[in-house]
């Protein structure tokens, strides 16, 4: 299911498996200062509002099975289940833009009404 | 952005691109009759309800704009921003699994509050 030869693949499997294990501090090794986040809440903008807002999610994080994976050079592509506290079994993705080993911007999707949100 | 010799995007695509213009009833050439979709309002079974599904939402849909495409031998994955007359520019993917020629499985993804949903 996955490119295993996309160098963008390695970096967002990197940053996906410390998220995974409620480890952002760790996955913030792979993302750039100025990385721009995309999500069904709005616009996240640098680094350490990203490190801020995916450290508050942890607390309702329980963990994550992959359903697909890809990438090229510079992007990839994940498809997997969230499963989380409030929300078990939440369909997500994301999409990452690599540049220079880091992540400079993600597009995270999910349906953010299983959450109660509108 | 994308796998060209991946089987299963091509297959993927020419559904995206009938679906896209409109013409679900090109799209469901490449689908199985028992296909079953995932989607945010629900799980749709077998191509019948698919594609009754989709012609209707065919009447709010304006247009698609792709982020990334990838696939291998079986499986497709699609980013795209589909527009929409109550909604503009809602990011979407689809997960597609492909046998013998045919989409056999779905899962769509959007955020669905973005129709006022939930």
């Amino acid at each position: 299911m996955s490119n295993n030869a996309s160098p963008a693949l390695k970096i967002a499997m990197a940053y996906h498996e410390a998220w995974k294990n409620h480890d952002h501090a760790s996955a913030m090794k792979v993302v750039a200062d100025d990385v721009v986040s995309e999500t069904p809440f709005g616009l996240i903008e640098g680094g350490a509002a990203l490190h801020k807002s995916e450290t508050e999610f942890a607390g309702m994080l329980k963990g994550a099975t992959m359903v697909a994976a890809f990438g090229d050079d510079k992007t990839a592509l994940l498809m997997y289940y969230t499963d989380t506290h409030p929300a078990p079994h939440v369909l997500s993705a994301k999409y990452f833009t690599v540049e220079n080993g880091k992540i400079t911007a993600i597009k995270a999707l999910f349906d953010k009404s299983v959450f109660g949100a509108r």
